[in-house]
């Protein structure tokens, strides 16, 4: 089994799953400017730190592809700020900044290309920053699976599977590797209010892959932690800063809060390009507040609440550190003490 | 502000608000049987555990008025097969049994009466449990509010107001009075998946009050506790045991030990109805579990899962004693140790 990638690219377009709609229509848009790929990471089309950051990738190639002109300085401005506009589509995930400053500085330390050649310098690095997260989230997978015992049933919430990266995924990556190694397991997905991806997404990349899953909502998995029936807890993240907190989709915190009160490993799959060397503490990372329908209207429809009322709707929370059972990484997986074990992996 | 009742009585029948059915659309159920009446609480239209059990006895009356006969033994029969018949409609509150034991141990402590005399006896007696309820709601709603202060946050799970009982609530009650004594106070409520009473139901009672309130997405309650925006946690209650475990709607436990770790008081509203004597610990409740699709259609519309995907679907969690600062009842707030208390004011 090869996990369905959410993006196709080509030379003149990328063409992405529309997540929203998932599971139950599989439909593309096309992108071919870098207003078409901000719109599709802003609404959510594409989504998962990973895959954003190859997105904002081949955002930034197709934006500087259009640019007509001769005028060396003018391309390089023109590199700045697309790129800028490319990365403020989502703040917390810091894949997209940091796909974005990888091409930029390919650009930069080849700068004495011509303008076509560095246009085709911007396409190949695009497409090598996916390729290059094929095989780290096949390498993830491959490391965390060895965690996975027979028997065992494991949590995790929101999708960190094949469509939040460019097939495999990186929490999922772990089930899907154990999975290919014939371990027997189940795994508890979340729902993951208020988007759904973990009902949506995760469930489906799963059921396809033959994984047996069950689904709940967030608020029961604290009575089935209680009745002793998890055993290990994997989730994503979307930046993790030098001490090791951590920012995910909006009810990690809680899972990682009763995993230490019921005793579960807690472990976090991430690439080494969701670390942000910036950053040293929690409270550093930009946490990103949307819009209000997406709580009070389901998946966008219907209304489950009375017109105009208050919503509080932050679409990640962060994690501390002293939560966290290790980082598996594809360079390895990170225990603590996490200040000194993330400077030595980075 | 007097608060809309979920259930209006007649002679020959009840009328119930249809509770999924809110905020959107107001409308009644009407309840000529014991059949209509046990529909109605298994399939929610009413809930709550005050108000299942307010229902539950105007069930039993409908349903012996319609015993046509002169043969004493033979009516009590059907009064037990009748109440039993009502009890199983959901297993985890304990007032729908207490309202149907306290109908027929009426009955039966004036047996000598003349059939149509105890036809009359189950009206008045249903009709005294519902006024009972008022009286009960306004008084927990009284003591609970003297813990409210000017500036407080307070947090909710479900809805434990109005349409849960016959008018004020528990937990809501505590609000409701705050805010009639002037208090300056905000409410943030949990949108209670799946059946998101909180999103529906509560933000509905508290707006229609004037009471500021804002709703939340279950997952989120963990994040905005570590930001210190949460002082006290006001929750109701299904079934309450001896020693103080108590079970109550999937997602309470889950702020219990949330509420522990970030140190924010934790308090249950419950009338004295909702403790059964006869149970000891919080495995000895039964909960129950709930179709899959509540889960996996959103209000039982559109699909959010893939086909055949398996689910668990809790209705209750049981949260232990020792994650609840105080119970608030009619008869005034009880303290650890529980086993003494609670066992002093029954």
């Amino acid at each position: 089994m090869k996990p369905l990638s959410p993006l196709l690219y080509y030379r003149d377009r990328i063409k992405i799953v529309d997540q929203r709609k998932l599971p139950t229509v599989l439909s593309y848009t096309t992108c071919r400017t870098e207003k078409d790929v901000f719109s599709a990471i802003q609404k959510m089309k594409i989504r998962g730190a990973p895959a954003i950051g190859i997105a904002g990738a081949f955002g930034l190639y197709l934006g500087m592809r259009r640019i007509q002109t001769h005028d060396k300085g003018l391309f390089l401005n023109k590199l700045h700020s697309i790129s800028f506009y490319l990365s403020t589509a989502r703040p917390t995930a810091v894949n997209l900044s940091w796909a974005l400053d990888t091409l930029k500085e390919k650009v930069l330390s080849q700068e004495e290309r011509t303008i076509f050649g560095l246009k085709e310098l911007l396409y190949r690095e695009a497409v090598l920053i996916m390729r290059d997260d094929q095989r780290r989230s096949q390498r993830m997978g491959r490391l965390g699976a060895r965690l996975i015992h027979n028997g065992d049933t494991c949590l995790t919430i929101c999708n960190a599977g094949g469509m939040a990266t460019s097939g495999y995924g990186t929490a999922l990556s772990v089930f899907f590797k154990a999975h290919e190694a014939k371990k027997r397991f189940t795994v508890i997905a979340c729902e993951t209010r208020p988007l759904l991806q973990g009902a949506r997404i995760t469930t489906w990349e799963l059921t396809q892959a033959k994984i047996p899953v069950t689904l709940i909502c967030d608020s029961m998995a604290a009575s089935i932690m209680k009745q002793k029936k998890i055993q290990k807890i994997f989730v994503g993240a979307d930046r993790i800063t030098r001490s090791g907190d951590f920012a995910n989709k909006i009810g990690t915190y809680n899972l990682a809060v009763l995993a230490a009160f019921h005793h579960i490993p807690f472990y976090v799959v991430a690439p080494c390009s969701t670390f942000d060397r910036k950053l040293q503490k929690g409270s550093d990372i930009p946490v990103e507040y949307r819009r209000a329908d997406e709580v009070t209207r389901l998946c966008f429809k219907k209304s489950i609440a009375p017109p105009g009322v208050r919503v509080l709707n932050p679409a990640f929370d962060v994690t501390d550190a002293k939560f966290v059972t290790a980082f598996i990484t594809e360079k390895g997986i990170i225990h603590p003490p996490f200040q000194r074990s993330i400077a030595q992996i980075l």
